[in-house]
């Protein structure tokens, strides 16, 4: 089948200018370069907080937009075409991995393809993403979704990653304790994602107790609403709780907030991990004397590598994590711009767009 | 032999007191308790700048000068009585691992016991250190010298532990490169560690240019006088340097100077670890976006762990590693106060102390 | 409370002589040597395939029965005395840790107190076993029961910290394929503990089909009857279960038998990992070119170490395993030889032995 | 610079037939297909047992020698064409890593390309080695050589890449006693690296007394000669080294001969790690009672993978690794088959041929 057959035959995009506002624009269809290439069409994409940054501030650390860019690059789609060693067949739903890497630099080949300066990563200027009617990805960053995923949770399916490489960085989750900074959707991941890894006390914490509400739904043992107090008080405090009586084995971050990183630190088990999965103001003050006392491990977590999205929809496969509830927000891609507001008014959990060719009322029977 | 027949009926202590001074006191004789311990002359003892902080400031973290203490913890001596199942004999020249863990704590059966709760390290309060006529300890923190080490060179053996246990927490070192900021005792020790575990590029840095003039002797390759300008601008000036074009694989840093790790997280290469052998001031700001962007291993380093001491004591005997020129300055134990006077005005690189019987002129002849 | 107190002023012990024959006879109460050490009354004891092995060989390897000896180390019991370092308390619901390690040699400071050249097992010559009415050991091997789990199945904690440090030599599990080989007791948990830690398909083989038939019950998404064919043919069948498409990404072989090892190595995908639990005659024949081309890991086990008996109890804490159905012959102390007639004759799945003083009737109802 | 300008426009080829008969033809010079190829000039080969093996026997394992194919694959060369994207320069002097590896695999893709199921390497059936005036590589199969590294030196690049890659899998060396079966080129180069990453004690066996002559020159504290006796004895006469009292931290075997390997595994001290670097017959009987008593790791070795020829460059770059009197016999291309000849009669260490317009008086004075 080709694209005429499927009968979307203009590649529409929502388009942000550098001078700060979206566009509706029309693009050329891309065209597949290798037998190895696949395009999809975008049926929903989820809205991710560097989306809303580049919108409102138009910079993240070194990558500024410059010129008109699409955003997006939590999505899913179904293949309208595809080369002939691609592996896929038109019609194949799927979830895309939103970077294409060299595959070649001494990173790539070593396995930490996350680290590839070359890297081409959708909505990261230049690049652009993936709110448009089409995208082209080569075959290793596309992934079908197990049947009873939807196209629609086919889009948690990239913060699930990023929550599965943060686990992995932590190591050994077997019967350990887990603290997760954040209720936002990536910290609600990290606490599913922990359970699954066998962790017996997950605790989730945030500043906003409705923010909470929700985690032990999503595989949190406790919450604690972290108080105006403190980062060591609030450590004590933590550690009050049956199973963190001798501190967290893991810590993950998905705030970057000092206050958070700092009480994670109090709070960790001498020869605990803790792993940074968010970014928040870039020089935050930090205990050093802990690190080294306690020989903590900190690392640095950066979106996902090898197997992550393999093992993200593995878990959804095998039903050890649940999506249901994280999606809060849903809008046309007519309405797209709205959708930024609603993000960045920190409403609900996670809010998707849909692609600019899905009936909504169609889509929602047949394909989402 | 019993320590009558060896001479020394009298052990002697340098004591420091709450209040700021030192004593010379008479101390019991260390009686041993089980068949694997072992009774010590102490013949010398490097000064740590922990050791000086104590006398200087009664304290460090939650450490606290109390009650009358005896400072000291980078010894080597002569075995003079020791139990049935020790496997030593008297005579025999050795050196002291200062710290006696529980053994039995699940760090401890973990293989991590420099995180024992319950570990009694020498000159931590309240445990007394090996500033004395005779120190006791279990057989598992006992090493015999290698024949053509020194007792004087065999007090260098702790800290070249420090370093050995900070360069494996940096994983792989073969052909790799390394940025050791610091050119103390611990600092070249490490350099040294570095090159012989393969590292193709050594670079110490510090700002004073008189501190690297021995680097090279240690295994450095390069050193670089950190200039009075941002920690970035330091980072982009190393990596001119030919070997660091990409960035460090390994950054070890041994002051603890918030200047000294910005600059070493600017100069990591993406997927690099980061070592904290040292600590200075508690609360740093650090770069976590660099952290997070390029998915660093921060690792704090706490003393030394299983196998460190036998490494460090295998470096010297396959002479891989070279001592001479560590120690600067000698101290008889009647003027041990100079030592740590010397030691507060930065003076040389390493003061040693000998024990209180080692008459100077024998020793040197004999023993050391 | 002192054992008089308790009532059992007797020691009971089930000895196994050098000849091959069984006799019941009365031991000195163990005393306790420091105030770590606990005194438990044993109340039940699993049969393990290696108790049997001394009874009808008397000899395993280099261990040979060359005096009395008391037999059993898979032990539940009751704390009737302990010091007061112990952290434990006279009444106290426990599991043993049959291996006592020195814990100061350089395996277990450095965390593998399984290798300790001094460790004292229970029931491997000339160290006595559990099979009487007391048995003292220091706390590190003393573990709590969890409220829910009997005593009874308390004794199945030892076998299932068998099958954690196995699991656990084999890496990370999530979502990836395991195949066990043998469908005995340390079989089964391994799979139950495989799935526990997340292997997303997990295949139990066994050459008798009935005792496949609990297999589902214990974690495995799959059972394979091998059948009497080649090792390389049965891989192939195996390989046409869905998830083995690509070969095992872990083996864990609980036979030892050289057909099933064969068959292990087939079957394993490149890069796969193989763990050996059991062992079976002592030289089989391996294909070590299938070791080689598919750089595949092969691992043996040795009993357990650090954590696994936590990392046991954790998982029945959690509910992630069940014991139920694993215990399917109970003998009083009075009919221990027909336990071992029991295992040695292959009829269900473990066996145990109540203790000497255990009223069967009054044991149901109160600690059993 | 073009081909034509450099001269030679003819690509010379020495082809193995199906039948065994060797036959020198003309083939197409190939061209780039990316702008990241490299064409090189081959100047010099090393002959490696395989390379004899497949002219002998026509197959290894799985590859069968169906269709005339040239052998080869230990070469360097210089630089005649290259693509944009390449990074290099015609002229330049290289070795060349002999796969060619999909990259976007999940073996690639983790890591691991020596895996790569779609790996396509040079005289591995069907594929075409080196034996000829020309061969192609993408740029990342391409590695200068260090300037005092001869380009008859560099043909030992792979070897030595194998061995690093051995020495990787072993772990940790420093400090350790490594004991290495097989005094070949690739036992002595595994000797070499085990020393220059920091093994204390390099015991290297072989059968021949005289292949172990050279072996001190190449990093062997010690050489053994096996003697017609039971692989125990062996170990324990072994174990007499000063250095091995305790057994060996790491064997590596590089024979494949079933009593090396028996002999590597009663050698080996509890907890310690075996490699296979060479394939002897397939199925050896081996003491897996011995494997899992001391928990021993098994690890097979397959090529090499990331890292390792950038290390071996290193190594020579650093001076660590010393090549001479490796290369015991050099052929001219016209004498091709001499040297296969050569090599089954096992004379020497290692045989290289050099490439087809390579004028050996010329040769030698200018490139080589």
């Amino acid at each position: 089948m080709t694209i005429a057959q499927h009968g979307q035959s203009v590649n529409q995009a929502f388009v942000l200018h550098p001078g700060g506002s979206f566009h509706y624009e029309e693009r050329d269809i891309p065209t597949l370069h290798s037998e190895r290439d696949v395009l999809v069409q975008v049926i929903a994409t989820g809205l991710c907080g560097s989306d809303v940054h580049y919108w409102q501030h138009r910079q993240i650390g070194r990558y500024i937009v410059k010129s008109p860019i699409v955003l997006g690059h939590e999505s899913s789609g179904v293949v309208v075409e595809c080369g002939s060693e691609s592996g896929f067949a038109v019609g194949d739903r799927v979830a895309l991995e939103p970077g294409v890497a060299c595959n070649t630099c001494s990173h790539c080949r070593a396995g930490r393809y996350n680290l590839c300066q070359a890297m081409r990563f959708a909505a990261t200027p230049p690049y652009n993403g993936t709110l448009a009617t089409y995208f082209c990805v080569p075959a290793e960053c596309c992934y079908k979704l197990p049947p009873h995923i939807s196209l629609r949770d086919g889009t948690l399916i990239e913060p699930l990653s990023v929550a599965v490489h943060s686990c992995r960085l932590a190591g050994d989750m077997q019967e350990k304790s887990v603290v997760i900074f954040g209720a936002g959707p990536v910290g609600l991941l990290c606490a599913a994602v922990s359970r699954a890894f066998g962790a017996s006390t997950v605790i989730v914490v945030d500043v906003v107790p409705s923010r909470l509400r929700s985690a032990p739904k999503h595989g949190a043992t406790h919450t604690y609403h972290a108080k105006s107090q403190s980062p060591e008080q609030n450590a004590t405090d933590l550690m009050k709780i049956e199973g963190l009586k001798l501190g967290a084995d893991i810590v993950l971050d998905a705030t970057g907030a000092e206050s958070c990183m700092k009480c994670g630190f109090f709070v960790l088990t001498p020869g605990g991990t803790f792993v940074q999965v968010g970014l928040g103001r870039p020089d935050p003050s930090l205990p050093v004397g802990q690190i080294c006392d306690k020989e903590i491990v900190f690392k640095g977590s950066f979106r996902y590598g090898p197997g992550d999205f393999r093992t993200a929809i593995g878990l959804l496969q095998t039903n050890r994590i649940r999506l249901d509830g994280l999606i809060t927000h849903e809008f046309p891609f007519s309405k797209a711009e709205e959708a930024f507001q609603n993000v960045a008014s920190r409403a609900g959990i996670k809010s998707v767009i849909y692609g600019p060719d899905v009936d909504e009322h169609g889509a929602k029977s047949k394909l989402i």
